[in-house]
Protein backbone atom coordinates (compact mmCIF):
# COMPACT_ATOMS: atom_id res chain seq x y z
CA UNK A 1 0.00 0.00 0.00
CA UNK A 2 1.05 3.56 -0.66
CA UNK A 3 2.40 5.57 2.21
CA UNK A 4 -0.03 8.41 1.87
CA UNK A 5 -3.01 6.00 1.21
CA UNK A 6 -1.94 3.81 4.77
CA UNK A 7 -1.63 7.32 6.59
CA UNK A 8 -5.04 8.53 5.12
CA UNK A 9 -7.12 5.20 5.94
CA UNK A 10 -5.54 4.60 8.69
CA UNK A 11 -7.95 4.31 11.73
CA UNK A 12 -7.92 4.38 15.41
CA UNK A 13 -10.49 0.74 15.74
CA UNK A 14 -12.43 0.46 18.74
CA UNK A 15 -15.64 -1.48 17.19
CA UNK A 16 -15.07 -3.42 13.88
CA UNK A 17 -12.73 -5.83 15.49
CA UNK A 18 -12.89 -9.85 14.68
CA UNK A 19 -11.10 -12.70 16.21
CA UNK A 20 -9.31 -14.25 13.67
CA UNK A 21 -5.39 -14.66 14.58
CA UNK A 22 -2.93 -13.04 13.14
CA UNK A 23 -0.11 -15.29 11.46
CA UNK A 24 3.63 -14.74 12.50
CA UNK A 25 4.84 -13.90 9.35
CA UNK A 26 2.58 -10.46 9.56
CA UNK A 27 2.84 -10.26 12.91
CA UNK A 28 6.55 -10.42 12.15
CA UNK A 29 6.79 -7.58 9.70
CA UNK A 30 4.46 -4.86 11.77
CA UNK A 31 6.83 -5.87 14.79
CA UNK A 32 9.95 -4.89 12.22
CA UNK A 33 8.17 -1.93 11.13
CA UNK A 34 8.24 -0.84 14.88
CA UNK A 35 11.76 -1.93 15.45
CA UNK A 36 12.69 0.29 12.18
CA UNK A 37 11.71 3.73 13.73
CA UNK A 38 14.05 6.37 14.33
CA UNK A 39 15.39 6.52 17.94
CA UNK A 40 17.51 8.90 19.63
CA UNK A 41 20.93 8.19 19.69
CA UNK A 42 20.24 4.68 18.09
CA UNK A 43 19.19 3.63 21.44
CA UNK A 44 15.99 1.16 20.23
CA UNK A 45 14.70 1.62 24.03
CA UNK A 46 11.38 -0.61 22.94
CA UNK A 47 9.96 -4.07 23.90
CA UNK A 48 6.90 -5.32 23.25
CA UNK A 49 4.72 -7.99 25.22
CA UNK A 50 2.45 -9.61 23.01
CA UNK A 51 -0.89 -10.69 25.58
CA UNK A 52 -2.58 -13.61 23.96
CA UNK A 53 -3.37 -14.58 27.52
CA UNK A 54 -7.62 -13.91 27.92
CA UNK A 55 -7.10 -13.98 31.75
CA UNK A 56 -4.59 -11.35 31.90
CA UNK A 57 -6.63 -9.30 29.38
CA UNK A 58 -10.24 -9.82 31.56
CA UNK A 59 -7.60 -8.15 34.01
CA UNK A 60 -6.72 -5.21 32.14
CA UNK A 61 -10.15 -4.90 31.16
CA UNK A 62 -11.26 -4.58 34.30
CA UNK A 63 -8.86 -1.73 35.15
CA UNK A 64 -10.09 0.00 31.82
CA UNK A 65 -13.86 -0.32 32.46
CA UNK A 66 -12.99 1.75 36.42
CA UNK A 67 -11.32 4.29 34.53
CA UNK A 68 -14.17 4.54 32.19
CA UNK A 69 -16.17 5.34 34.87
CA UNK A 70 -14.33 7.83 36.55
CA UNK A 71 -13.94 9.80 33.12
CA UNK A 72 -17.80 9.46 32.62
CA UNK A 73 -18.37 11.02 35.86
CA UNK A 74 -15.75 14.29 34.85
CA UNK A 75 -18.70 14.78 31.89
CA UNK A 76 -22.00 16.54 32.05
CA UNK A 77 -25.09 16.70 30.06
CA UNK A 78 -24.91 16.33 26.55
CA UNK A 79 -20.94 15.37 26.45
CA UNK A 80 -21.88 12.48 28.88
CA UNK A 81 -24.53 10.95 27.14
CA UNK A 82 -22.39 11.02 23.81
CA UNK A 83 -19.87 9.32 25.73
CA UNK A 84 -21.84 6.58 26.57
CA UNK A 85 -22.46 5.39 22.68
CA UNK A 86 -18.45 5.20 22.63
CA UNK A 87 -16.19 2.39 22.82
CA UNK A 88 -12.70 2.83 23.95
CA UNK A 89 -11.57 -0.79 23.27
CA UNK A 90 -11.58 -4.11 21.68
CA UNK A 91 -9.13 -5.75 24.05
CA UNK A 92 -11.18 -9.27 24.44
CA UNK A 93 -12.48 -8.39 21.09
CA UNK A 94 -9.14 -8.59 19.13
CA UNK A 95 -6.63 -11.85 19.00
CA UNK A 96 -4.22 -9.88 20.32
CA UNK A 97 -3.07 -6.97 22.72
CA UNK A 98 0.05 -5.84 22.75
CA UNK A 99 1.59 -3.58 25.23
CA UNK A 100 4.75 -1.39 24.53
CA UNK A 101 7.33 -0.21 26.69
CA UNK A 102 10.45 1.88 26.69
CA UNK A 103 13.75 1.48 28.74
CA UNK A 104 15.33 4.62 29.92
CA UNK A 105 18.66 2.78 31.08
CA UNK A 106 19.42 1.02 27.75
CA UNK A 107 22.55 1.43 26.27
CA UNK A 108 23.37 3.90 30.12
CA UNK A 109 23.82 7.36 30.86
CA UNK A 110 25.23 8.65 27.47
CA UNK A 111 22.62 7.97 24.75
CA UNK A 112 23.74 10.51 21.80
CA UNK A 113 20.80 13.67 21.68
CA UNK A 114 19.27 12.42 25.14
CA UNK A 115 20.99 14.75 27.94
CA UNK A 116 18.81 17.83 26.66
CA UNK A 117 15.42 16.00 25.75
CA UNK A 118 15.27 13.02 28.02
CA UNK A 119 11.66 12.47 26.91
CA UNK A 120 13.00 11.76 23.37
CA UNK A 121 13.39 8.58 24.95
CA UNK A 122 9.73 7.37 24.91
CA UNK A 123 9.11 9.76 21.72
CA UNK A 124 10.93 7.23 19.60
CA UNK A 125 8.91 4.53 21.10
CA UNK A 126 6.09 6.25 19.95
CA UNK A 127 7.63 7.00 16.27
CA UNK A 128 8.13 3.06 15.99
CA UNK A 129 3.93 2.70 17.04
CA UNK A 130 2.84 5.46 14.49
CA UNK A 131 4.98 2.80 12.07
CA UNK A 132 2.87 -0.31 13.30
CA UNK A 133 -0.32 1.49 12.69
CA UNK A 134 0.80 2.20 9.11
CA UNK A 135 2.32 -1.53 8.66
CA UNK A 136 -0.70 -2.93 9.77
CA UNK A 137 -3.03 -0.81 7.90
CA UNK A 138 -1.67 -1.87 5.02
CA UNK A 139 -2.00 -5.53 5.72
CA UNK A 140 -6.10 -4.56 6.52
CA UNK A 141 -5.43 -5.10 10.54
CA UNK A 142 -6.38 -2.45 12.88
CA UNK A 143 -5.50 -0.99 15.49
CA UNK A 144 -6.51 0.85 18.71
CA UNK A 145 -4.77 2.70 21.87
CA UNK A 146 -6.44 2.14 24.88
CA UNK A 147 -5.53 4.76 27.50
CA UNK A 148 -8.12 4.88 30.24
CA UNK A 149 -5.81 2.52 32.20
CA UNK A 150 -3.46 3.72 35.71
CA UNK A 151 -0.26 2.67 34.11
CA UNK A 152 1.28 1.39 37.20
CA UNK A 153 -1.66 -1.04 37.92
CA UNK A 154 -1.60 -2.26 34.12
CA UNK A 155 2.75 -2.51 34.78
CA UNK A 156 2.08 -4.78 38.35
CA UNK A 157 -0.32 -7.31 35.98
CA UNK A 158 2.33 -7.43 33.52
CA UNK A 159 5.23 -8.08 35.81
CA UNK A 160 6.94 -5.06 34.03
CA UNK A 161 10.17 -3.40 36.31
CA UNK A 162 9.64 0.08 37.45
CA UNK A 163 11.93 1.52 35.85
CA UNK A 164 10.46 0.42 32.55
CA UNK A 165 7.77 2.94 31.24
CA UNK A 166 4.83 1.98 30.13
CA UNK A 167 3.92 3.75 26.99
CA UNK A 168 1.08 2.36 24.85
CA UNK A 169 -1.34 -0.86 25.31
CA UNK A 170 -2.41 -1.62 21.97
CA UNK A 171 -5.76 -3.83 20.49
CA UNK A 172 -5.01 -5.43 17.39
CA UNK A 173 -6.67 -7.46 14.69
CA UNK A 174 -8.41 -8.26 11.72
CA UNK A 175 -11.59 -5.49 10.93
CA UNK A 176 -14.90 -5.81 9.50
CA UNK A 177 -13.81 -2.47 7.67
CA UNK A 178 -12.29 0.94 8.36
CA UNK A 179 -14.89 3.75 8.63
CA UNK A 180 -14.42 6.25 6.40
CA UNK A 181 -13.79 8.98 9.32
CA UNK A 182 -12.36 8.22 12.81
CA UNK A 183 -15.16 7.25 15.10
CA UNK A 184 -15.17 10.43 17.21
CA UNK A 185 -16.13 12.35 13.99
CA UNK A 186 -18.47 10.20 13.04
CA UNK A 187 -20.07 9.88 16.68
CA UNK A 188 -20.50 13.58 16.81
CA UNK A 189 -17.53 14.51 19.53
CA UNK A 190 -14.98 16.49 17.27
CA UNK A 191 -14.48 17.67 14.55
CA UNK A 192 -10.84 18.12 12.23
CA UNK A 193 -9.41 21.33 12.74
CA UNK A 194 -8.18 23.40 9.56
CA UNK A 195 -4.31 22.91 8.76
CA UNK A 196 -3.29 26.44 7.80
CA UNK A 197 -4.64 27.72 10.89
CA UNK A 198 -1.98 25.08 12.50
CA UNK A 199 0.98 26.54 10.74
CA UNK A 200 2.90 29.99 11.43
CA UNK A 201 6.06 31.44 9.98
CA UNK A 202 9.17 32.11 11.55
CA UNK A 203 7.64 32.53 15.18
CA UNK A 204 4.68 31.25 16.92
CA UNK A 205 1.31 33.41 16.38
CA UNK A 206 2.37 34.52 12.60
CA UNK A 207 0.11 33.09 10.22
CA UNK A 208 1.44 31.72 6.40
CA UNK A 209 1.34 33.83 3.00
CA UNK A 210 -2.15 33.13 1.04
CA UNK A 211 -0.48 31.07 -1.76
CA UNK A 212 0.93 28.36 1.10
CA UNK A 213 -2.58 28.60 2.91
CA UNK A 214 -4.72 27.39 -0.48
CA UNK A 215 -1.77 25.00 -0.70
CA UNK A 216 -2.35 23.77 2.56
CA UNK A 217 -6.40 23.44 2.63
CA UNK A 218 -6.51 21.97 -0.80
CA UNK A 219 -3.22 19.88 -0.49
CA UNK A 220 -4.72 15.37 -1.91
CA UNK A 221 -3.26 12.65 -0.75
CA UNK B 1 6.00 4.50 -2.17
CA UNK B 2 5.23 1.58 -0.56
CA UNK B 3 4.27 1.84 2.79
CA UNK B 4 7.17 -0.71 4.00
CA UNK B 5 9.96 0.50 1.58
CA UNK B 6 9.63 3.96 3.45
CA UNK B 7 9.64 2.97 6.59
CA UNK B 8 12.79 0.55 5.76
CA UNK B 9 14.49 3.37 3.73
CA UNK B 10 13.61 6.35 5.98
CA UNK B 11 16.65 8.11 7.70
CA UNK B 12 17.61 10.32 10.26
CA UNK B 13 19.71 12.88 8.00
CA UNK B 14 22.61 15.16 9.37
CA UNK B 15 25.00 15.63 6.53
CA UNK B 16 23.67 14.88 2.70
CA UNK B 17 21.24 17.89 2.86
CA UNK B 18 20.79 20.07 -0.27
CA UNK B 19 19.57 23.83 0.16
CA UNK B 20 16.82 23.74 -2.80
CA UNK B 21 13.68 24.87 -1.54
CA UNK B 22 10.49 22.68 -1.44
CA UNK B 23 7.23 23.51 -3.08
CA UNK B 24 4.19 24.50 -1.10
CA UNK B 25 2.89 21.72 -2.57
CA UNK B 26 4.96 18.65 -1.75
CA UNK B 27 5.29 20.53 2.01
CA UNK B 28 1.82 20.95 2.16
CA UNK B 29 1.55 17.06 1.36
CA UNK B 30 3.52 16.29 4.44
CA UNK B 31 1.92 18.66 6.57
CA UNK B 32 -1.09 17.30 6.09
CA UNK B 33 0.36 13.58 6.30
CA UNK B 34 1.25 15.03 10.27
CA UNK B 35 -2.25 16.16 10.74
CA UNK B 36 -3.70 12.75 9.62
CA UNK B 37 -2.19 11.16 12.93
CA UNK B 38 -4.03 9.69 15.33
CA UNK B 39 -4.62 11.90 18.58
CA UNK B 40 -6.20 11.19 22.11
CA UNK B 41 -9.17 12.46 22.26
CA UNK B 42 -9.21 13.77 18.59
CA UNK B 43 -7.52 16.40 20.20
CA UNK B 44 -5.16 17.66 17.20
CA UNK B 45 -2.75 19.47 19.64
CA UNK B 46 -0.03 20.34 17.26
CA UNK B 47 1.13 23.26 15.38
CA UNK B 48 4.09 23.88 13.24
CA UNK B 49 6.41 26.45 13.00
CA UNK B 50 8.10 26.68 9.30
CA UNK B 51 11.14 28.35 10.17
CA UNK B 52 12.78 30.29 7.02
CA UNK B 53 14.58 32.66 8.48
CA UNK B 54 18.44 32.36 8.63
CA UNK B 55 19.35 34.95 11.29
CA UNK B 56 16.26 32.82 13.58
CA UNK B 57 17.91 29.69 12.93
CA UNK B 58 21.72 30.79 13.37
CA UNK B 59 20.58 31.74 17.10
CA UNK B 60 19.17 28.24 17.50
CA UNK B 61 22.40 27.00 16.20
CA UNK B 62 24.29 28.78 18.76
CA UNK B 63 22.12 27.02 21.48
CA UNK B 64 22.70 23.61 19.54
CA UNK B 65 26.71 23.83 19.31
CA UNK B 66 26.18 25.22 22.80
CA UNK B 67 24.60 21.80 24.08
CA UNK B 68 27.18 19.72 21.67
CA UNK B 69 29.76 21.07 23.63
CA UNK B 70 28.46 20.30 26.86
CA UNK B 71 27.57 16.35 25.61
CA UNK B 72 30.82 15.96 24.25
CA UNK B 73 32.21 16.64 27.73
CA UNK B 74 30.66 14.09 29.66
CA UNK B 75 32.26 11.79 27.07
CA UNK B 76 35.82 9.86 27.66
CA UNK B 77 38.27 8.44 24.97
CA UNK B 78 37.05 6.36 22.21
CA UNK B 79 33.33 7.21 22.37
CA UNK B 80 34.51 11.13 22.60
CA UNK B 81 36.93 11.11 19.29
CA UNK B 82 33.78 9.09 17.68
CA UNK B 83 31.56 11.84 18.71
CA UNK B 84 33.93 14.39 17.01
CA UNK B 85 33.11 12.94 13.59
CA UNK B 86 29.06 12.49 14.12
CA UNK B 87 27.27 15.61 12.67
CA UNK B 88 24.16 16.63 14.64
CA UNK B 89 22.22 18.65 12.43
CA UNK B 90 21.80 20.46 9.14
CA UNK B 91 20.06 23.82 10.40
CA UNK B 92 21.35 25.97 8.18
CA UNK B 93 22.47 22.98 4.98
CA UNK B 94 18.56 22.87 4.44
CA UNK B 95 15.87 24.99 3.24
CA UNK B 96 13.34 24.50 5.90
CA UNK B 97 13.65 24.18 9.76
CA UNK B 98 10.32 22.97 11.08
CA UNK B 99 9.46 23.29 14.83
CA UNK B 100 6.47 21.23 16.35
CA UNK B 101 4.74 22.11 19.67
CA UNK B 102 1.58 19.82 21.33
CA UNK B 103 -0.57 22.38 23.37
CA UNK B 104 -2.16 20.41 25.78
CA UNK B 105 -5.04 22.96 26.76
CA UNK B 106 -6.54 22.48 23.44
CA UNK B 107 -10.46 21.36 23.45
CA UNK B 108 -10.52 21.86 27.79
CA UNK B 109 -9.38 19.74 30.42
CA UNK B 110 -11.90 16.71 29.41
CA UNK B 111 -10.07 15.03 26.46
CA UNK B 112 -11.48 11.59 25.80
CA UNK B 113 -8.41 9.21 27.10
CA UNK B 114 -5.95 11.77 28.69
CA UNK B 115 -7.17 11.91 31.90
CA UNK B 116 -4.69 8.79 33.24
CA UNK B 117 -2.00 9.10 30.19
CA UNK B 118 -1.88 13.23 30.05
CA UNK B 119 1.57 12.29 27.98
CA UNK B 120 -0.79 11.04 25.62
CA UNK B 121 -0.66 14.34 24.34
CA UNK B 122 2.67 14.95 23.65
CA UNK B 123 2.70 11.48 22.23
CA UNK B 124 -0.39 12.33 19.76
CA UNK B 125 2.22 15.33 18.31
CA UNK B 126 4.83 12.47 18.10
CA UNK B 127 2.75 9.94 15.87
CA UNK B 128 2.26 12.80 13.77
CA UNK B 129 6.25 13.40 13.21
CA UNK B 130 6.23 10.17 12.00
CA UNK B 131 3.58 9.65 9.54
CA UNK B 132 6.01 13.80 8.49
CA UNK B 133 9.06 11.50 8.21
CA UNK B 134 7.84 8.72 6.09
CA UNK B 135 5.57 11.34 3.82
CA UNK B 136 9.42 13.33 3.45
CA UNK B 137 10.86 10.21 2.44
CA UNK B 138 8.36 8.96 -0.49
CA UNK B 139 9.05 12.66 -1.46
CA UNK B 140 12.54 11.66 -1.89
CA UNK B 141 12.98 15.02 1.23
CA UNK B 142 15.45 13.95 4.07
CA UNK B 143 14.30 15.09 7.65
CA UNK B 144 17.07 15.39 10.85
CA UNK B 145 15.61 15.66 14.39
CA UNK B 146 17.71 17.86 16.43
CA UNK B 147 17.64 17.48 20.22
CA UNK B 148 20.93 18.87 21.24
CA UNK B 149 18.80 22.01 22.72
CA UNK B 150 17.41 23.66 25.95
CA UNK B 151 13.56 23.70 25.09
CA UNK B 152 13.19 27.11 27.03
CA UNK B 153 15.78 28.81 24.96
CA UNK B 154 14.37 27.67 22.06
CA UNK B 155 10.96 28.53 22.67
CA UNK B 156 11.30 31.92 23.84
CA UNK B 157 13.62 32.35 20.53
CA UNK B 158 10.42 31.37 18.70
CA UNK B 159 8.08 32.99 21.11
CA UNK B 160 6.12 29.62 21.94
CA UNK B 161 3.91 30.21 24.68
CA UNK B 162 4.37 29.10 28.16
CA UNK B 163 1.89 26.30 28.19
CA UNK B 164 2.50 25.46 24.74
CA UNK B 165 5.47 21.61 24.81
CA UNK B 166 7.99 22.23 22.18
CA UNK B 167 8.14 18.77 21.04
CA UNK B 168 10.52 18.38 18.28
CA UNK B 169 13.04 20.76 15.79
CA UNK B 170 13.92 18.85 12.28
CA UNK B 171 16.11 20.40 9.81
CA UNK B 172 13.96 18.66 6.41
CA UNK B 173 15.12 19.16 2.50
CA UNK B 174 16.54 17.16 -0.20
CA UNK B 175 18.82 15.53 -0.30
CA UNK B 176 21.77 14.10 -2.39
CA UNK B 177 21.44 10.29 -1.30
CA UNK B 178 19.88 8.24 1.82
CA UNK B 179 22.63 6.14 3.63
CA UNK B 180 21.74 2.68 3.00
CA UNK B 181 22.11 2.26 7.05
CA UNK B 182 21.98 4.52 10.21
CA UNK B 183 24.46 6.98 10.13
CA UNK B 184 24.91 6.09 13.73
CA UNK B 185 25.44 2.80 12.77
CA UNK B 186 27.61 3.73 9.85
CA UNK B 187 29.84 5.51 12.09
CA UNK B 188 30.24 2.53 14.54
CA UNK B 189 28.59 4.27 17.08
CA UNK B 190 25.84 1.68 17.27
CA UNK B 191 24.15 -1.29 16.31
CA UNK B 192 20.78 -2.39 15.79
CA UNK B 193 19.08 -4.73 18.26
CA UNK B 194 18.05 -8.36 17.50
CA UNK B 195 14.27 -7.74 17.31
CA UNK B 196 12.96 -11.63 18.71
CA UNK B 197 15.37 -10.20 21.89
CA UNK B 198 12.82 -7.29 22.30
CA UNK B 199 9.60 -9.33 22.20
CA UNK B 200 7.93 -10.91 25.20
CA UNK B 201 4.80 -13.10 25.05
CA UNK B 202 2.12 -12.53 27.76
CA UNK B 203 4.71 -10.68 30.92
CA UNK B 204 8.19 -8.68 31.02
CA UNK B 205 10.72 -11.80 30.37
CA UNK B 206 8.81 -14.45 28.48
CA UNK B 207 10.66 -14.90 26.00
CA UNK B 208 9.10 -15.62 22.42
CA UNK B 209 8.13 -19.71 20.98
CA UNK B 210 11.10 -21.01 18.60
CA UNK B 211 8.07 -20.60 15.58
CA UNK B 212 7.78 -16.75 16.06
CA UNK B 213 11.70 -16.14 17.28
CA UNK B 214 12.80 -17.72 13.87
CA UNK B 215 10.20 -15.63 11.68
CA UNK B 216 10.90 -12.67 13.66
CA UNK B 217 14.44 -12.36 13.00
CA UNK B 218 14.25 -13.74 9.30
CA UNK B 219 10.80 -11.54 8.07
CA UNK B 220 11.67 -8.71 5.58
CA UNK B 221 9.87 -6.03 4.57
Amino acid sequence: MDVYEAIKKRRDIRSSFKKEPIPDEVLSKILLAAHLAPSVGYSQPWNFILIYSEDTRRRILEEVMRQREVFKNKLEGERKELFSNIKIEGILDTPLNIAITCDPSRFGPNVLGRHTMPETCEFSTVLGIENMWLAARSEGIGIGWVSFMDKETIKRILGIPENVKLIAYLCIGYVTSFPEKPELEEKGWGNRLRLSDLVYVDKWGEGVKEDLRKSLDNVKI
